[in-house]
């Protein structure tokens, strides 16, 4: 049962939504503080979690994201100076009036109150979601991964000492027990008591949080993008995308993982795009008239459409026209992100307009997708929905509004 | 099944993310005028679910809610007319920025798709519904109650062949059959393929529809609205702000459910106040510091506290601070509006900073939280949750947004 946290959490944002900027800012650099300070202790729990994903047979890649080093420690403690250094999204007003009557209106942001994190293994989510979710004014209760319990456990400590040495509540981070496989369920099920629900990890998490939870939900960062490549792109250009888009860090969400090429082009294109991405290391399951143009294009099944590879591998069909790449992106999109590369402005346009999904880019890489790409310093993740936030999530999409209304005795 | 409404719904949604603000506006001076022309037709559908009602037995109110008359009819094409004045949100630049590398970035409105709206009997919220959702680009999909089908049906009718005359997509607005139970089922669990449902209605409905969807909800319009007359207040003014709140419409979500009095004025303060609620016909149900002021206060049970009643009824207790008054708020109240009768701007800046609902009134009556009152024009329902919107509903809130991201051949 995970009523009692429920309890101090809410008694936390309580606190937490009156306090200033100041006040939360000297919190989060004194937890930044605390981290380089209790570095040894950190790094010891981590060694511990190694250890024990060693034994159970964790892969590398696995390995390698629970893995903390000083190094990386101390990237986890700046981040938490820059969300210090972010204007305080609590107390913006939005927009304000008066009424006809006189009445004065303003709206204006708050936090949400209680908000859950479910995420999986790398540890510095940790940090990241508890000190976003602060400097919002919002109490988190972080649910992470069985895999990194110490590690989390020794990062929520420091961080909780370090409010606590501040005289503030250190229940405005609480880490929930992974061990407990009920307590993912109990927190879908508070609605009321938890504000809104973040899953942060792969696709069947997203989609058990989403089918299950009463409590809001905001999804994030399923990427199956797209790169249309139309007959009027420059294609020096449109490689450069490409090969950056897939190649240049394959395992975010932002990365591409699907190339459509316009017919008209297809004979100028394919054969350098498939060999630079050949070079790359990246593997292209493609239809019969990309493979057409290299025996090392391996066949796409109707899956290979579907899939976030998060690898060196690339789906990729011939199009006969910007409306066929439009619809393969209805049927096969995440609504994430999804780039035209084109010189005509009417096609920019028309795949712009007519695109559903969170980011939409004109002759630009969708590795760009990104709070920090997008000046906002620091995210929580894309929200791949269309309620609340869209896209980067940053601090002002942490908080919700309340209206203000000001009269002198006024009745209707 | 509703396989095929969906189906339409999106291709219909399709075609109208991309129609002008003065197509749409056009559409809806010709629903209004075809509402005219063809109110007879209207008014037989409606005489015919009046008669079904009477015969089903059902309450002088429901009848009242479901009658539609030549002069109702008459404000309903008015209320489209005005949706037509209204600024289109579509294509609204929310924010822009030139990031460092020269990519151009723009954050636009954009229409949600495909909205779900689940509702009881007033047949003037098909036409109102189907009105928002069109001017913000939306499809509807409108699942009325079956008390009121004949005239749903009959409205509906005449707003899709106005839509087809103007040579837009009829299937903007679709009415789902009220007499198959499962479509609501159906609705609630077509996540990806509606984008967002809408219930409007009584608390069990909107439990219900939280409860059940995978589909994201905007919870509206359960108001436990709460007036606190605090210690300093304005005797005479917080008497005209509760009879106003309680009795100038008590059937509406922004009426006042709950009475707290400082205890330092409840001696000045309640005689008259219980005098007036009697001779407006308000029954009292008071806590027992209440009732010491009058026999006519009936007592109040903790039920009564919880309750949004709809009615000539309101629940009243003595508070002894305003700490009290924040920590009752906060047990009982649905997050919809509460008010604070006080001349201490100490004491408005500590309600308003504590209290957690969509709106804080400070010596205004909690009448005025509606989105006409706002100067928002039209509203689809107040939302009490804290995603996406909160407070009055109106255009904006009927979007959602997308990034569109510019370069010149940009990568990371």
């Amino acid at each position: 049962m995970i009523d009692a946290e429920l309890r101090r959490a809410r008694a936390a944002a309580n606190a937490l939504a009156l306090l200033t900027r100041t006040d939360k800012d000297a919190a989060l650099h004194a937890m930044a503080d605390e981290l380089r300070v209790r570095t040894a202790e950190v790094l010891a729990a981590n060694e511990a979690d190694l250890a024990s994903g060693r034994e159970a047979g964790l892969s590398e890649a696995l390995l390698d994201r629970l893995a903390l080093s000083e190094q990386r420690l101390a990237g986890i403690a700046d981040a938490l100076r820059q969300m210090a250094g972010l204007p305080d999204p609590v107390g913006e007003v939005v927009r304000g009036s008066t009424l006809a009557g006189g009445l004065r209106l303003r709206q204006v942001r708050v936090p949400f109150g209680v908000v859950g994190i479910i995420y999986e293994a790398r540890p510095n989510v940790t940090v990241d979601a508890a000190g976003l979710c602060f400097k919002a004014g919002n109490a988190v209760l972080l649910r992470g991964s069985s895999t990194a319990m110490r590690s989390n456990a020794a990062l929520v400590t420091v961080l909780r000492d370090a409010l606590a040495a501040a005289g503030l509540p250190a229940d405005a981070v609480q880490l929930l027990d992974a061990g407990n496989r009920d307590s993912v369920k109990e927190l879908m099920r508070a609605r009321g008591r938890v504000d809104v629900l973040i899953p942060r990890g792969g696709a069947s998490l997203i989609r058990s949080v989403v089918q299950d939870s009463t409590v809001p939900v905001i999804e994030t960062g399923v990427g199956n993008c797209h790169i249309y490549v139309d007959a009027t792109a420059d294609l020096a250009a449109a490689e450069a995308i490409v090969l950056n888009a897939k190649a240049q860090r394959p395992s975010v969400c932002n990365a591409a993982e699907s190339l459509l090429v316009h017919a008209d082009v297809a004979d100028a294109f394919l054969p350098q795009v498939l060999s630079a991405l050949s070079a790359a290391g990246v593997t292209v399951h493609g239809d019969e008239r990309v493979r057409a143009h290299s025996d090392a294009v391996v066949p796409a099944t109707e899956e290979d459409f579907a899939t976030e590879y998060l690898s060196l591998d690339i789906s990729a069909a011939v199009v006969d026209s910007l409306d066929a790449a439009v619809v393969h992106i209805a049927s096969y999109g995440s609504g994430h992100s999804e780039a035209i590369v084109t010189d005509s402005a009417a096609a920019a346009r028309e795949f712009t307009a007519r695109v559903d999904a969170a980011a939409v880019l004109v002759n630009a890489s969708t590795r760009f997708v990104d709070g920090g790409e997008f000046g906002f310093g620091a995210e929580i993740g894309i929200s791949t929905q269309k309620l609340h936030a869209r896209g980067p999530m940053a601090l002002p999409e942490l908080t919700s509004t309340k209206y203000v209304v000001t009269g002198a005795g006024h009745t209707r």
